[in-house]
């Protein structure tokens, strides 16, 4: 079965139409989807990029404007958040133990859908707790092991292999090696994997 | 008839996806074009932006990537260019006289042509030249009058302009005073301008 990389960061505006609609795109197409949940903020610290929407500037009140019209477009759901950013180290934490566990994708949709429809914050307890109850699982459990030095250090190793990858922003999706980024790329890549 | 602002910067590669398109799609839709050529350069100086490609970011080896892809999977022709960026001050200010005088359009299409096509750069005394004779002008004529203090202030308001619709970045369109940028928005931009 052909398969795409997936890299979403939570605290991605952008990321909310992706995580929204992968799923039913990619089942569509017979493409799998290895997600690889990683912290854009410390990519772009060892890039040394500059956070891309600061309070007043034109581009943050365009992404604003884009993102949402992007979402009616696209039918989805959309209630502009109170709080941006937000930290969201510990959704990664918990989203990297859902990979080998086969509920990383459940788990992100609901983050999403909690924080963008919702207006229950990604980072807060109530956004992470109500994610992980709803897909059924132990919340205590994940979020003590969320929090290990184990986790720590395979966030490390998803900052270096996406920097491997070229990675720069979210979401990104790679193809045999072949970097898309952004969610207007998202049907590209789809095709790429389901014809590669 | 319904018409959208294209606000175009000779320098910005994806900017040649959107010029080698724009004329057929418009009309296909019925969409008088109002060409507004400007330097994002000077937008940027005033945003206090950084110039987002700088040579040894993976954003601008990204770039390329994606501009070849989509210029590929848009069926242009495409050979990238030797140098990069590009000096374009000159053809903006060329281009400004064909606003009034109907000529903008397809001066654009030819400039963009001799550089994505024939590697013959933008900004170069060449590709400016060429494209102003190919469309039947007086190259000589048209030049002296670009280099007027007229010009130099109609390029000071554009700017404002650009300011004053939040635009960032290039290309961008603007249809009632809604903003869309890049051409990745092209087509939502000529549909939003069709039926407004």
């Amino acid at each position: 079965m052909p398969s795409m990389e997936v890299w979403i960061t939570y605290a991605s505006t952008y990321s909310y139409l992706t995580v929204s609609r992968i799923g039913a795109l990619a089942a569509a197409r017979g493409v799998a989807l290895d997600w690889r949940p990683f912290s854009l903020a410390a990519v772009r610290d060892r890039l040394q990029l500059p956070f891309p929407f600061p309070p007043s500037s034109p581009k943050t009140a365009y992404m604003w404007l884009d993102l949402e019209r992007r979402a009616r477009a696209l039918g989805l759901p959309y209630r502009r958040p109170e709080t941006y950013p937000v930290n969201a180290l510990l959704t990664a934490r918990a989203a990297l133990l859902g990979v080998p566990e086969g509920w990383c994708q459940r788990f992100t949709e609901q983050v999403f859908r909690l924080h963008w429809v919702e207006g229950r914050l990604i980072g807060t307890d109530d956004n992470i707790r109500s994610a992980l109850a709803s897909i059924g699982l132990d919340v205590d459990a994940v979020l003590a092991r969320a929090q290990s030095p184990e986790i720590t250090q395979r966030l490390e190793q998803q900052c270096a292999d996406a920097l491997s990858r070229g990675i720069f922003g979210a979401p990104s999706f790679v193809v045999d090696g072949e970097l898309f980024w952004g969610d207007d790329r998202l049907e590209m890549a789809l095709d790429r994997a389901a014809t590669a």
